[in-house]
């Protein structure tokens, strides 16, 4: 166990699979590891061997060079694994255990975690509420597209999956919780999703797919999903959805044709801040035009869900005030329709468990909606590339040849 | 439009169909109808031609002669149709709509309707709180089994379907948004069941595999359903449900057989005050086991709904305590596992428009998973009789052959 | 009966008393009438002789000409008073009741209303959801800064007061009901302000002072109001708040020095449209200020409640964008942060009658607090000069001399 | 720190002051320890020097000899106090800091922790979910009426004081954050209590006058008090709770002097498995008295919250059936009403930290309220037997003389 292939960004554009260091219970200085976090013990630690683990749209934020990553960074948020060490200070969690690793690292003792909002803890990341692995800016915990990976406060922090070779049938499904499924789940949660409800999610990415997959499972009467990609949107009609194709221009009236009225009762934005515009402006970027097109086709009332990303700073923005995270937006729309907005992290905590259950018992296909594909660790940067260039799949890394043994 | 045949209790064990007072837009004395509703007037009523209208298990209470209801009171709460007339002070319901009835009248003004609270309005039964359509001590309004029905407070109390055509096409699963798929969608809401959930619904009659389908359509993982009636509980197998017959005993056993663990997350009581005992008390009245059971089944936190009826009087009751509504119930049990209890009748109107959109978008086959049976309104006698016998089905009257047409 | 005195919209700055027409069961044609509802019969109206009825600071905004408001136009949505005449469809509501008026006017009968969301009717206003008495573009109801006043749908608006002895006794608290003190509380729930709570209140206006006398109600521990008016902190302050002046500068430093942490757990935005700014700019309009300072001093995981008006269009904004009502909100830093938002009109319906409950036993002085101070119909154009020009009061015009004798 | 004074049940009637062991990080076999978790490691706890712990009613049922308590069991749940040491796993809490011991011990690890149900963590009891220090059949974890006390899970359970001045100014309020305040903060919540509400609360103890203070923190607009005991109803009317002693007869006419109607919106059940009757059956047990009076006095939609014990075996009690917790319920009274049911343990963590903040703020006078009164640990017999004979107090043991001190 001397070695640790892993995921490293190595600048715009720029990913490649290295040797690293084999995790211990100690967090140690290295590319993007927060100077305050360096040297930090972590007895409550467990050492995860990735069984699959996925390159997530947020990760592209990342590598596309609109934020401040640094070189050398290790990469991957999203990890599914066998425990194969724990620390003295685990109780309950067990070498052996298969597990799903919520994206969010939390502390299981904070107020905000002790309130169940584990994507803002309070002592993980020393600059502010809320961290997770291999991401900027958010503690410098180590990334997991890696064979191996360390998950503090396991006992708080893990899922167990109760049975491993049932679990191991579903796996691929089961790789979905650490981040997508309920992350689409919590923009669904927020904008009020139930039974009957009619739903708009903008973007056909994972998460929308996740989010529409989630829409199905709560009980939604029509899902809708918007995206200018039609690889994606045959993606998202594949498992009953309808489609909206935004580069024809506003949804409004597609919305009309489908639903006898031009309004949905929830909307979900699963786009974030590097929108393109509709219709005639498909091509450019328009990083409010998400939010202001579901302010305009959520019926009165309403709520949206806002899984889709918005950043504080974005240097390679288009306009000023963007670069700031400041956007024009229609807030006296919004008002005049008593809409309300939910942002911000899942907290994947409050819904894995469930999540899980609803996979185990063929109650969703999670994977299959989002069109999930196993790839070999080293193959990484090519499921990087065709992911940024559209592919309407959710890319899943499979360091130890687990998935494909699976399968 | 000179007569009304309807469906008339006329004694224990015995219904008939008479001719009967077509409706007008004042409340006239008759049997049941409570003195201080004699004369009222009703401008704000429409007049319904029925469509559909169902025998419901609530009713077989009262002909089995377990109530004080009154001989030839007109039976039936169930009631879907085509508005034929409306009254002066209806605005926004029109002549030909066709429109579901929920079986709990309210007023849409008191306290209790502002709140939602619609199954206890405070305007409509003089005796107390909460009030229906042909129902003993139910402040007297005429029952709808029956070719006209009339309800009063129209623009409140009435959902109308977007499309006729549309509707006619499923036309046996909207008629179950009268009371069955609302009372065992509440009895699950109130379950607290939701995507990922386990559950266990007491009793395969109507309101228990509405509560089973309901329960998928919130996300359940597994629904667990138990009776003492085989055919029934195939009903509740044919659209997925795991199945527990109680004459094998505590379903404590079977239960821990589906899912591991002895326990669900959320448990339904379907079948009221009339419960038989479990194991070989079976064919004995018990009419606390299902609450008892329940408590023993649930997980510690979890809740019990209890859409299933129990009364403050029933004369027919084998302990003297039952006969005045009480029954020996393991409250300590309950208690240490921080258990919850909802009751009471489901106010129709929090959920009748959202299980519309559902069934009008195929996303739940009510008709099927309860076994809705059209016949005409001629053959209601029979009809009760088989119910009662343990008939796998919910009757559905046609009193103008429209079901006949439509299917 | 044969005149009205009402107070009338003459154009910016200009406000007289006038007499109008005696309310009919008909929408008659007038100044800012939508056609639509020109000829509306309302034979489920009451005539309500105006005991108490307020300036409201969104009236301010038409006052100032910031609107489109017509010439014309009779004021006021803020009326108490007593029925002396009712229509045939009124069943509950009786001649000689005292009631509240919702401002929002709602019809009991739709989708919006029947789910409780009052401010956002479907059939009132021909135009969108929600509607007002005498306000632009709400469908052109009549004013209620008058002596008389038609309620529509009266017996699902009115609020009637138990006792009128007793309500006489604390009729200047009960004003408060028609709007800012819902208005204020809805600001609170919405941001989430509970027992314990750390509260920030943007705005010492009448809605501002409202919300702070509400966050105590719910329990709030401490609740800080910040306002560039001295005189109108001087009344936060005269009831147990912590006071801001926001002219000082950003309100973060001086939120740290009352609580010791720099964040509140909610915050209620009681300012809307017309912002000025902070510190230097605090004598600049800067419509987002108050949006993006709250999402910088609210704690992660917070929500803000955002009573105050934002508008789809403001003829006279200083920047384009704000003319079409988009502002540039800092949504990443929100997002970062993991907040929530509520807007909208408050649906008065769903507070009123709790809040009557505890005005009438002393549990609240809501009258106290926004310095209610009546003032004779014919000086209520005195009373919006002083108003706009910052008097640390709330105006209750008195236009039988009825509040003057309670007194 | 050879010793550790504490409290000890010695048999029916009789408690003595010991001398004990001093607490380490390890449980060890003692009276009522359960086998399963003696030896069991604790490097996650810290000792706490008791600066007040309180006799609690719950206490009272072990001392009158109403359970299968053992003889040596050292007693007390509720625990305030300064850290003096931490094992190894703790991360957090810091020697020296003031902390508020939730009298529910829970691991924050297992589902139910997460889920914020720490009333009934799966992990610390071998038994069933739920445990407490120093009680029979809870796990065995030693009580804290004594000088010293061991929490396991210290990050997790400690609640720290943000000041430690601030707090002993204030010690007697928050000495009731262990337990009474949030469990009958949690009756009101689980009753629905908001502000306006009318609320019943059964029982003047500390549990019900804690309700009570918790009742108006929440807003109600009136809280009436029922019990037997005169000079506890005069300290329910002291900080102004209405009264009604149930000696007179069912509350019923009494509510309804006081409030015009006979009904209250919220009840709250402060009495539990040992209640007397009302009227001429008020020195008799009747252990559902409460229950179902509070049906009667509930209105329709209501809901009551029942933090008052009810157990699963009382082997004193009167009726066969109540021996093993099964009592006479009138179900069809409380479901023809649409009446809820919140039963079990206070998740304290849920609470303790809002709680905290009003107490600091000044915004509720708990101890006040529950005539909080301290007393040497050595005059803890003399508090039982007084507390038992009925007094208006509520006793706070000193161990360290710290209270005296601090008045």
């Amino acid at each position: 166990m001397s070695g640790n292939k892993a995921v490293v960004y190595e600048g715009p554009g720029k990913v490649e699979v290295h040797d690293t260091d084999y995790p211990g219970f100690e967090l140690k200085d290295g590319p993007g590891v927060n100077p305050a976090n360096v040297g930090r013990k972590l007895p409550h630690a467990a050492i995860i061997k990735s069984v699959a683990t996925n390159i997530c749209g947020s990760d592209q934020h990342m590598v596309r060079g609109r934020t401040t990553a640094p070189q050398g960074l290790v990469l991957g948020h999203e990890i599914t694994g066998e425990v194969v060490e724990t620390g003295p200070g685990v109780e309950y969690i067990k070498t052996g255990d298969l597990v799903s690793v919520p994206f969010n690292i939390s502390c299981g003792r904070c107020r905000n975690c002790k309130e169940r909002k584990t994507g803002i803890c309070e002592n993980v990341n020393p600059d502010r509420p809320g961290s997770a692995y291999g991401y900027v800016d958010m503690g410098g915990w180590v990334g997991g597209q890696a064979e191996y990976a360390l998950v503090p406060y396991a006992d708080w922090n893990l899922l167990k999956f109760p049975d491993k070779d049932q679990a191991m049938e579903k796996i691929l499904d089961l790789a979905m919780l650490a981040d997508i499924f309920p992350t689409g789940f919590h923009g669904c949660v927020t904008a009020g999703v139930g039974p009957g409800s009619t739903v708009y999610i903008a973007g056909a990415g994972p998460v929308g797919l996740a989010a529409a997959a989630s829409a199905f499972l709560l009980g939604a009467a029509v899902v809708i999903v918007g995206d200018l990609n039609k690889e994606r949107l045959d993606q998202a009609h594949s498992f009953g959805c309808e489609t909206i194709n935004v580069a024809m221009g506003d949804p409004r009236d597609q919305i009309e044709q489908i639903l006898r009225v031009p309004e949905v009762d929830c909307a979900v934005d699963a786009v974030g801040f590097e929108a393109k515009g509709h219709g005639r402006e498909a091509s450019e970027e328009r990083p409010a035009a998400v939010l202001n097109t579901l302010m305009g086709i959520t019926r009165a009332g309403g709520a949206l869900g806002i899984p889709g990303l918005y950043v504080t700073g974005d240097p390679g923005a288009h306009e000023e005030a963007a670069k700031h995270g400041s956007l024009s937006i229609q807030i006296g729309l919004g008002w005049a329709k008593s809409l309300s907005f939910a942002t911000g992290q899942c907290p994947v905590m409050s819904y894995n468990r469930q999540l899980m259950m609803a996979i185990l018992h063929d109650r969703v296909q999670i994977a299959k909606a989002v069109n999930a594909t196993p790839i070999p660790l080293e193959q990484a940067p090519q499921g990087y590339h065709e992911f940024d260039e559209g592919a309407a799949r959710k890319y899943v890394l499979d360091p130890h040849g687990m998935l494909a043994k699976a399968a």
